[in-house]
């Protein structure tokens, strides 16, 4: 781990997998289970190259670097500030060889990385639709959370024009948001063919999903078992300690969570 | 339990809740788990009018009978023997007063039962498309397993014929088709509403889906805990012995499985 400048607000947390460390702040961003579960969850090609959309502090591109020693990638995010800490993280990790972090806005970065160049994108975007009047929290954290910068669909739009044919397209979401995003998946030729869910418990509703297309897939979607984060003694699940505790994120290429 | 003439190939075979008898042929058509969690899921209004499409036997009618006493239950079948099967259903059930069984066709079905007149729609409808060829099995198995009288877009088309505004669309289904299903719902103002995966084992990839959408209802879809038919031990879950053991079809006005 490499010295790096923190400004005051942040912290060095641990990874707890492979060695890596990260950069955050309260006052920003700290990642969360989604970005855990979304860098599990897709298919990571071997070789070639991925781009992480709405790449906060980086933390999608820093896991998946734990699951392939060729793919090179890249991350882009709007907020300036967030992006320089992601830049950080890449000097942190000493990942300057394979992991690349963009300062800019996904709606126009074809214009500079070109068309259908990736053979994975993911992205972890703002969940929540714009809030009508009460939006005096943070910026940065708004921005996170909101569709401030991008909306559901430009986020898929963004991603169709990134990956190549075939290539796929992952996301973590709220389930809340589905039919969206299957329809929008699906106008944007970027067939669903993966589903998980994401439930606190067994006997609750899913708090979370994560889809996965193919560019120009043929139409069959496969539902993975529900991923079930605490058991009936209210403890992380097997599942959830491999990957927490065990390194596991990377176990299997194209595995999934 | 009345006397009923029965076919050569027929039996009738105890539905284990209520008191309810079904006649059934190996030769036709058996119902199955998809019936049943289907009549457990639905939305059931305490009164007014209900519709099940694809009806085979009748077999989702009769269960429905056991979650309201005030609603009437139509139900449409295309194929005259079966259909003729779930006349006689209702009559040895003797629930000539809340069930009608129409042999009919659910594309023209609005003809004669008019428009937006049902507060909920059930069907259990052909899950595989039309085989190229190799369709040598008997005609009505075919028929109930291809969609050789109706597509899912017919399926959903009519449904939305026939439901009144605010009125429930429930429908179950192969997971692979959910892209397919869910952008035809919201195509045909079906907006889903409830979504439930089925998985064999907790382990396993869905085999079933259960899904709910209310016309013209507002975009925002809640996914409800999965349903495991089979425990650590293999053996039936609590919630499918409750339903077949326990008589518990009925035990919560639009309560879901």
């Amino acid at each position: 781990m490499k010295d790096i400048a923190l400004a005051s607000s942040e912290r060095i947390d641990d990874l707890l997998t492979h060695g890596l460390h990260i950069i955050q702040s309260e006052e920003v961003f700290s990642f969360s289970l989604d970005a855990i579960l979304l860098a599990r969850f897709c298919s990571m090609p071997p070789r070639g190259k991925v781009l992480d959309l709405c790449t906060g502090n980086g933390v999608v591109p820093l896991l998946l670097t734990t699951r392939t020693k060729a793919a090179e990638i890249w991350g882009v995010e709007i907020q300036e500030r967030l992006a320089d800490m992601a830049v950080r993280n890449v000097q942190l990790n000493e990942l300057e060889g394979r992991l690349h972090m963009i300062h800019g806005d996904l709606r126009t970065i074809h214009l500079s990385l070109g068309h259908g160049q990736f053979d994975l994108i993911t992205v972890n975007p703002p969940y929540l639709p714009v809030p009508a009047g009460e939006q005096n929290i943070n910026e940065h954290v708004a921005a996170a959370r909101h569709e401030i910068h991008c909306t559901l669909e430009e986020v898929i739009s963004a991603g169709a024009k990134q990956t190549r044919a075939g290539g796929k397209f992952a996301m973590v979401h709220r389930p809340a948001r589905l039919v969206d995003i299957l329809t929008l998946m699906r106008k944007y030729r970027l067939e669903p063919k993966r589903i998980r869910f994401v439930h606190a418990r067994a006997h609750e509703e899913a708090m979370m999903v994560l889809v996965e297309g193919a560019k120009d897939g043929k139409s069959e979607l496969r539902t993975l078992p529900p991923f079930i984060v605490y058991n009936d003694q209210d403890q992380y699940c097997k599942e959830l300690m491999e990957i927490y505790y065990g390194g596991q994120i990377s176990s299997k290429e194209g595995s999934s969570p």
